[in-house]
């Protein structure tokens, strides 16, 4: 029997095979990200990894169930894998924001699932460090969660020629489009195509014809911001057409991206990051807007630094996104993050950055005779009492194949009952042993 | 928007709301468990959280489907969240056991689902703390899993007062069925009711008319252990009603399990936990005998000493079910239990045992000075680097919200940069205060 296409089993190490995924990788991943939240306070919350499908269409749009893992319960009620973590957060918060202090500094480790027909081969599910930071609008927030993305990765042993946080602002492209929008409509150095000419008999609907509405506005400079979105996977040709039908030019787009100018909100998320010492690993990048709708100001991806890979991480600001789910009763600014597991494995990979994974034995206590098994457990109890990793044999078996099996465990001693009262202990790497009194044996392996 | 019934939202603490639950009590049971686990030499592993519905219903039958969070995805696959862990256990090892010695000794902290319509209010989903043994059919292999056991609920500060294994084998229980079952069947010391003489000419249908088919045996055989499983929830009329319909009597049943005589394995596993200093633990109570069809020899369960809850948690051996689910390729005998965390929670906050869990902030950095907020941001930086949990005000604040903050978290320490050279440090418990160099800093906070 097989498990299903895009769903991973771990195992513990050494892996016995190419198609299966390493629990002691995962857990080292999850153990790190645990620990950097913890030296930033970020504390810990978990949702169900089922939710009303509804929570995900009102964030992200009915467009969004073609690439959800949903399905209707045996209850009639029409439910999802969760997708991403953020609406649950959004949901959570909601409930119950009054008890806790803003800032709420808050991360997750959610396992998230998508299903899109499609895509044959790629994995459904994927783990992944969820942080944000919810009820403070100031930058030095923004400069808090990404330096805890820094921080993340640095744990692992990434530095700063491994990776880059390129650094944006819808904000910035707002501007951008609100001038250029303005200045190039109607008589600025553009020269319409057809369709923008007919986009903008729609845009000029309102009162006396001579406006735009606010609708038509927030889809123009969505399209906008979805065709810079995808610039770097698009043609210049494609792109060009794109911009021009929505009434801008690439060229102006390409000059605004090469200045990358900071505006002054980026300005003082980068000052911030500099008085950390972290200056070195952020970078202004226009390019990156990100694709979800929801992002209402600063965004930012981290990339290893040759390009290799998709993208480590992303995150940003989602200011609206609690006042919606919570349908209006709750609004509070937020922002944050996620980083994939399976991204960084593959960097901490190719950077050489995982550690071997052995079973992590401390003793294994060897049985050689028979009589002494009542006593060998008694030990093996008493050193577990104390802490250590024991292994020894369920059965009888040969002393040199429990000598081999202490070593395949990479156990650091062996320790051997020799009456009821003596215990030999061997150091596997020094090859030091001595003979300890019972009661004392586990002083001798520190 | 409101969660899914029966699906918890774990908040951090302090706990905002009576329907709530803590992902740090949640973190204190998981880190217990892998702790462990980890003396015990078990490995962790996982698998997906969806598997084809196929996999349950091979080991439980289709009657399980009932009580299966299960549905048809958009690939047009049967498929269900997992009910329990064992099948994706066994599918597991059966793919790869060939890179594994023997036994392997695995463990998993699985979050499990089940619907069951009429069930309000109740749970739809638990997390499991799930070790098993496979590839040895010693008893050994039994006792150093029940001593797992013992020792998970030790490493809470759970003590023989506190809870017992119920020790039980279905083998005692066949024992007892193909002794009574011969003996009474055609002339023993049992009367017989219409019923029991009609299943006795069913039953005689093999061969010579004179035999019994193992099929029928077997049936007959299951129909009485899941009698058994009941007793201890049915009336005594009942139960004796049930079993006179299969030929045995309640006084029979009550005198054998009254009797608490142990097997010889059963007398083997008391032995190996006796040399262990764990023998107060067990108790022999064949009233245990566990509803799932698969057990095959021992079995048992943890259970409070006051018998206040529900059990805390269950296993056996289950030598046949690695061959079942790999379609008769691979053949290993196994064994296992649960602990789920739901019950345990419960008994932990009964007697006392869970720790108060605070946001554990190591040092609050002071900022009344905000021409002093970059070298604040650069000590921050260092205290994190070092290891700290480092919180701060991310905006200006007054100095007496600052330190009241301070309070609230349970910082041990406040650290105030008094200029770019020097910072002051108050011991929070000790009140005692130093001035330090700035790259001395970390030393004062140990």
């Amino acid at each position: 029997m097989e498990r299903l296409p895009g769903f991973r089993d771990f195992y513990p190490e050494p892996l016995p095979h190419s198609d299966t995924w390493s629990a002691d990788a995962r857990q080292f991943i999850f153990d790190k990200w645990r620990e950097t939240a913890r030296r930033y306070n970020f504390r810990e919350y978990d949702g169900p990894p089922l939710e009303p499908l509804e929570l995900f269409t009102t964030k992200s749009g009915e467009e969004i169930v073609g690439q959800l893992y949903n399905f209707v319960d045996k209850g009639e009620r029409a439910v999802s894998l969760r997708p991403e973590m953020t609406p649950t957060l959004a949901r959570m918060v909601a409930a119950h924001e009054r008890n806790y202090k803003k800032p709420i500094k808050w991360f997750a480790l959610p396992q998230l699932f998508r299903y899109e027909r499609q895509q044959k081969g790629r994995l459904r599910e994927h783990f992944q460090f969820n942080a944000d930071i919810i009820g403070e609008s100031d930058p030095a927030a923004d400069a808090e969660l990404i330096a805890l993305l820094i921080d993340t990765l640095r744990a692992f042993g990434l530095t700063e020629q491994d990776f880059v946080i390129r650094l944006s602002s819808r904000n910035a492209w707002h501007e951008f489009f609100v001038s250029h929008f303005g200045g190039g409509w109607g008589g600025g150095p553009h020269a319409f195509s057809p369709i923008s000419a007919k986009l903008e008999n729609q845009l000029r609907i309102r009162g006396d014809g001579s406006g735009v509405s606010p609708e038509s506005y927030a889809k123009y400079e969505y399209d906008f911001f979805q065709t810079i979105d995808k610039l770097e996977r698009t043609s210049p040709e494609e792109s060009e057409k794109k911009l021009s039908a929505l009434g801008f030019s690439l060229a102006d787009v390409n000059r605004f991206i090469e200045s990358g100018q900071p505006t002054a909100e980026l300005e003082n998320i980068l000052q911030n990051l500099a008085a950390r010492g972290l200056g070195n690993f952020v970078k202004i990048d226009y390019r990156v807007i990100r694709g979800l709708a929801y992002y209402t100001g600063v965004v930012f991806e981290a990339f290893d630094a040759k390009g290799e890979f998709r993208a480590i991480a992303g995150g940003g600001r989602y200011d609206n996104l609690v006042k919606l789910i919570s349908g209006g009763k709750v609004n509070l600014p937020a922002l944050g993050f996620g980083m994939g597991d399976v991204v960084l494995l593959e960097i901490l990979k190719a950077r050489g950055l995982l550690p071997k994974f052995d079973a992590n034995v401390d003793v294994f206590v060897l049985i050689e005779d028979e009589t002494l098994r009542a006593p060998s457990l008694k030990l093996i109890q008493e050193l577990r009492a104390a802490g250590f990793a024991v292994e020894y044999p369920l059965t009888p078996a040969k002393p040199d194949k429990q000598f081999k099996r202490a070593q395949e465990l990479k156990a650091a001693f062996t320790a051997k009952v020799e009456s009821e009262s003596y215990v030999r202990i061997r150091n596997l790497n020094s090859r030091d042993e001595i003979v300890a009194g019972f009661a004392d044996a586990a002083n001798h392996l520190r």
